[in-house]
């Protein structure tokens, strides 16, 4: 990836490979999670334990049958079921990790295949005569016969957590790269009599990640299945092919998306909201009846309750604002409550860092901000208060108050064209 | 759908696909349309009526024969021709109705098929020894050589009315269903002699939309349908692929857009006019050699004269402005007029509403509004008068006059030292 | 294109197509250029000086043949080699130029061909049993056999200058066009036993633009180009279909460009930036670290610094942020200087403008500027400075002082509910 980023951090739908791959598993019940990681690993090792996962360490690297086997540190006495996959495969599902388990249940081991459009080097599945896995053969020691075959290894192998350790302490490296392999784990298993069932997934959801162009993929494919299971639970969404959604994005039934919108994550938008197009969103929880946008960012910690319209050009951070409130224009609200009906003039900021804290505005029911309203947190402002436009708000307002800072406004008769005429000299003393 | 909304008014491109289905009738020069719709379709009749169409109710709901029989209220006695055709197919055209109107007059009545990529389940079009239509086929009744038929009923029928409303009414439910069905009309025209030319369309425009996926397809296809008509007219289109249209966007050849611009309705760009990125327009007039945007909202009302620039973040509402007129940044303009020339400055906001009413700004040619400039409505600001930065106008100014309200600038020394100081002691202590 | 601009200087990904043209061939090593150009062209002429290169007047316009041959008058005492190439080919690539060059030098003379999907009615190149060119047959004048070859001319010739002109001095016009065909030249000069290699190039990168239609796919070809370079150097692109980019970008590896990022000409980003959805960039540097976005707009003149965050809604132009700065919401920075570690308020406004000229606002290392300041250009703020919310600020601000324009805030009790009772009155008295 050339990137200061280890790969497996690298994010699809605004979650990492890694999580993506964590997510299925527990997703299909897993429990425990060990990954196994690089010496230089600490990045990773730090995100893995943020997601509950443990962490190994394998050095030197010596295969990948070899880094399942450094597992065995952390769950040699495990006592049920492993299942084994890439960190790389952020579109694997939890039902191909099910469909595993179950196949391992009642086999005793699985390992999941797929047929790609290029089967290209994949290791090649060799099925016996009952449609078990006889053995992988490696695309470089395949014969023709077995290169013609064109279901390939995925790399997710399920079977007992003690067996399998047993068998990768007798893998050997045998071969040309001098590595310990997986694939090589089915044939020893099926010397202890233990079968292996194969179970099929599709190429999309088996791709690995290995460039730039790889990750821009698996983004796009996911992206096609978030728009897909969108539209399938009836979510409004005018252009699919525009929005882009985050992993955990949640659109309920009847909502509605325009076009060119952008989910980050933790965004729940409920039935009968609407939002408009050029909206960015992130932690934010959108309620039934409300607007929001065209170009509206909702940041982390905002609530946007039922029947609210937020407009253009406005971005909310933990905020809260409550029923039919409005605030459709040029407008910051951070650590802030709007309460129900307010009316948020354009322009309204709340000044809510001092350089060194942040602090909290409190906005009454049915109060009213004058457009260009600066309001300095921490402040209140009381239910149906009024601000007039252009203040600066320092000290709380009593409930039904008007608050007002303003000086008189001058008009000086004639002063434009004056000012005009010295400006045109001013210039054209400079050319 | 699973939608609060009925399903004919969902929209595409803008407009309900109802509403397409009306405007296609209309350019094929249709006077009188009757909507039949649910007996709890009240949404549906309002609507229908907004676009001057009557409506009749179908209760119960016996089938499309039955359904095209209920208009007999409405129009048993019309003395012309009818076309029938259901309301969920937005991408239906006036030539495919003008054809049918053509063909029916020709041989006393039409029926427009497709031929789907996938014939699936619908009806089969049987010809006969002149090519004409014998009678349709329901798939689950045709034999095998009547499904190797590719050619298929779309469900667009044209006819006299009166006779029409005849066969409607022997129109009999002898099938499975326990339904009448339009598609028995053409057999029993034949037995009165009354013959049946098939009008042949092209199957994107025959779709029908009974999902989410199937709204998003056909807004897809309708955009691509709005953007090769664009291009054809010569419109500079940059990306055409990220221009979302509305049906009746209206842009003039040798106008420019710019990657990323949605249309809402009633926008009309004229030659010579640039729409910049990210900008989103419902309801506006731009004219030649004005520059709109990048991230500019014109909303209903906006009058954007020649030469006009309107910059970035900045929205118009209800707003008309005049030749050569600036606005760049951060403002909101609603319910005003700003004359030819003036410049109006980062941050200005017409403060156009008290919670209550909607007020006028007025601001002469050659005005120079400060930024940050809140001009409190309704108010006006005479030709070539100017306003201070940070100003709140809430009387006229005269033409050529300076407007200012402004509290002295004082600084205080050290001040931002010791405060620092005092923060950052508040700061330790919170932890 | 029906276009008020000349065909040849529309654009493709924010270059001309003339430009491309002259930008492929001054990569292969091109000095001078001369452009062939109508006696109306004086658009073409001025644009091609400013590019550094010269013109010539076809007048009147006998064909391809004799517009090649009205460059004699720049070039005939040239004492090197030619290449000729369309003005319209915005996808030509320096490589195939170079290419053409070599073969010229081996050969004496080269031709670029290509072979097309539909071959339509290019013209057919004929090779001798060489493999090199017999002679490029007019599709209309092709028997059967010749128009079964797919092999078609792209249009670039390269040979000795002083050969060329010989050759186009002895064209005739004895076709049905009564032109001058650039296609007879090979044969003249197979003719003085100079022999023609054919250049193989793909059928994209030799399309020629004749319609909008055309110039919106050559746009969506260089951006395709563009984005697979892009992703060919690890740049991170989330949804590479998304991003717009400028023939001219350069975006080093592992910087992070979110979906929906539109880059204008002359922009850089470095390694370890990050570009958020619906950021607008044209002349700007983004250093690594930084944060630009959602929604920025960086326009010409822009220097973002290390670990700077611009946020939504912000403009800066001609502006430098110097190491840590911020400016995270609602703000436009003009001619400005922001020194490093500064926190820019939301609402900020430099007020550079004063109708006639633009003048520079200072910002100091470590200073706050309030929220919804206002900074009257030119003005300087010293470093540590602090100014208060909503002031306007038209003298220079101390290093470590405060400054600050407020009128006293007032609390009038009571005030909102008669001022609510009025109006209700008012609204009433209206309908």
């Amino acid at each position: 990836m050339k990137s200061a980023k280890p790969k497996v951090m690298h994010e699809v739908a605004g979650l990492s490979m890694l999580g993506h791959v964590i997510k299925a598993m527990r997703g299909a019940g897993v429990d425990r999670i060990v990954v196994v990681t690089h010496k230089l690993g600490d990045a990773v090792r730090t995100y893995a334990a943020s997601l509950g996962a443990e962490s190994v360490i394998q050095d030197p690297q010596l295969g990948t049958g070899h880094a399942a086997a450094c597992a065995a540190s952390a769950l040699a006495d495990f006592p049920g079921t492993l299942i084994i996959a890439y960190g790389d495969m952020p579109l694997v599902t939890a039902d191909t990790f099910t469909r595993s388990f179950e196949a391992q249940a009642q086999y005793g081991m699985s390992i999941v295949a797929f047929t790609p459009a290029d089967p290209g080097a994949y290791g090649r599945m060799i099925r016996d005569s009952e449609g078990l896995l006889e053995r992988i053969v490696e695309f470089k020691d395949a014969n023709a016969d077995e290169k013609a075959v064109r279901l390939c290894n995925a790399g997710i192998m399920a079977a007992d957590a003690k067996q399998f350790f047993g068998w990768a302490g007798k893998l050997d490296n045998n071969n040309a790269q001098k590595e310990y392999y997986l694939t090589d784990v089915p044939a020893l298993a099926r010397k202890d009599g233990v079968r292996c069932l194969i179970v099929e997934s599709d190429e999309a959801e088996m791709m690995g990640v290995n460039s730039r162009i790889e990750l821009a993929r698996a983004e796009n494919l996911m992206q096609q299945r978030l728009r897909a299971k969108a539209l399938g639970d009836a979510v409004g969404l005018i252009a699919p092919e525009t929005v882009h959604f985050c992993h955990d994005t949640v659109l309920e039934a009847d909502c509605l998306i325009e076009p060119y919108v952008v989910f980050g994550p933790g965004v729940t938008v409920r039935s009968g909201a609407h939002i408009r197009a050029f909206s960015h969103l992130e932690g934010a929880v959108v309620s039934g009846g409300a607007i929001v946008g065209p170009y509206a960012r909702l940041r982390p910690g905002t609530m946007v309750e039922e029947n609210v319209h937020i407009g253009n050009f406005v971005e909310l951070k933990n905020t809260k604002i409550e029923k039919g409130a409005k605030a459709n224009h040029l407008t910051y609200l951070g650590d802030a409550r709007v309460g129900a009906g307010a009316n948020i003039g354009c322009g309204t900021i709340t000044c809510n860092y001092d350089g060194f804290l942040k602090h909290h505005t409190d906005i009454g029911a049915g109060a009213f901000i004058g457009s260009d309203t600066s309001l300095v947190a921490p402040v209140s402002v009381g239910d149906g208060a009024i601000t007039g436009a252009g203040s600066v708000i320092t000290r709380d307002v009593p409930a039904n108050s008007l608050a007002v800072t303003r000086a008189e406004q001058k008009n000086l008769p004639e002063w434009a064209e004056s000012f005009r005429a010295r400006k045109k000299a001013e210039k054209a003393a400079k050319k």
